[in-house]
């Protein structure tokens, strides 16, 4: 269960409703998941997670694909279950294959490995990798 | 300053400086970083380190530019200052731009925000993402 | 289901009842929460965490409201899902309204954005900010 | 070192400008910090995070002070260096003493030394707590 | 319910079923566990894991046990409830005793507030300490 | 620099004086680290974190050098520079050798890794690794 109530598009504030409306367009469907829900207990919370979203999942120099990939590979290497689940399916939903979604997992997890090899042994930053742009 | 000495390839193991050479050559660089020295006071662990590098990172259904860019994302969210400056270096190398480094980062900032925001109201996940494949 | 057994009042050891009599009269209540029960499990530890939360949580430069704000905002930080509970349930009983509750979530994930943007772009501290008091 | 160049005000594009401007009036200062001069390296996140974060940190339920002791809180909670730095002297600016540092320090690290005993001994969630409001 | 399904001995791959039996043979059990189960989705990941684990939990310097308190020591400080109860198992089978499973976690949770106690208060690193081998 | 002055002995309130002539004779030495001279602005920290450190790492089921490469492991894991640096020395002074020490990272990095591996699939605990004691 969740700290707070799941409150649907019969209960939404103006502020919700208007976002669940923006939501179901953008995504083309009528389904408001669990997250959207519950921000909806905080309607500008809710607003500008929404809006903030949109901004930086709209493919850019980089393809919305590569943009949900890396969502998903955070969210795995932070633990969140419900953000591993969610952004799971809008991977999937954006093309991402079983054998693509065992690499990704694979490579987060060689990467949480490494990470702590590093800062373990406190390895010094090569003096040519200090400024990268 | 490392917890141990950076041990070049003149004073390397035969171990690790098979490793090393390997390095160079897939590499095709006359670099070894600091991250491989360091590896050098323990070969076994640098063997293994780098065989499991070459075989997660090799293009597969995802191509190597994306898996790199995974990793420098996951290095980020971790905050490993060495990992995230060396694997910006290596995506720049398969042609990360700053524009996409930008994006990058954002979208890793961004899931970090809502994984908290799914985790502090303990949002229970939708049956419909219990599976995913 | 709790890796070591639940240890209610009566099969707790002289050490551990004490503790729990002292939890009781310290908050004006008959109920030991599931924290302090598996903690029974090592009476020392018990001991030892529940004098430092005395001594930690008491008000002093800041109020215990304040101190219960963030004990759950880096309980929610950290994902954990039985302190966030128990320490969202702690922070009402001092006054906490939902309103509060949604602003605190909204800090914590913000600082979770900014915290990786800073550490992603590794931005030098100012010169200005390195010493604070 | 950062990943990116500093960019001050002379070399920032309109929208950073802007930002920057919007800065120096909110904040009644001249100093813009190296976070927004990292940030102007992409504009746009620039502006969302600058304008996210007014949204966020206006006192509304909770004051600005308690507001700004819990982002401390979070970024040290999280080990990030410039956000710790510059984020305690946002807080000391509205009023946070060295008594008051101390005491949010200690309630920090207390809450990550209880988060791993719930975490560890793997205690479920009191059912009198499941649900918050 | 996990992502993917659960793949037993019978719907394995040939690489996927001679892992399960290389596992049995070194356990000397007949039971495969839900994680080597879930990694028969992607074989290669599953082969790599099970080699590296088998080469790193080997005894050396450090005996079998210690290995597996360090190993259980980590995942509980990272919060990973699947990694905390089956090694807290493997640790159990190699004599860790409730004693010393209540002094590891007492560690474990110690570690995690004096490393935020560091970072909160930005300890400089003694220069004595700034080289260990 | 740290955030707060190090206090040295000449400066340091009565009750952190007690706690340095404590901690100078448990470890039969003259040097006090920068860690205590920082908390030493907060004594009762100070005198809480030192009393709690005795008694958690005092020698019991668990032994004082495994406690302490226990508490290497997770500030390593943490990624926490400064118990990396400072309790590296402690369990060098307690017997840790450099294959113990490599040994040791390998531990602490392979968790990571497979806490990852879980994590990301989301593998449901097995009914039988539920319970530990």
């Amino acid at each position: 269960m969740a700290m707070v109530p799941l409150i649907d598009e019969n209960a939404a504030s103006p502020t919700a409703r208007a976002v669940f409306d923006d939501i179901k367009a953008s995504r083309n469907t009528d389904y408001i998941n669990n997250f959207w829900k519950v921000l909806a207990n905080d309607p500008k919370t809710l607003r500008r997670t929404w809006e903030s979203l949109k901004e930086v999942m709209a493919p850019g120099a980089l393809d919305a694909r590569t943009k949900e990939l890396i969502y998903l590979a955070v969210s795995i290497s932070n633990g969140c279950a419900y953000c591993t689940a969610s952004h799971g399916v809008a991977a999937k939903r954006l093309g991402m294959t079983p054998e693509m979604f065992g690499e990704l997992i694979a490579v987060v997890a060689m990467a949480n490995e490494t990470n702590r090899l590093a800062d373990g042994y406190r390895v010094p930053v090569d003096e040519r990798f200090e400024t990268l742009f």
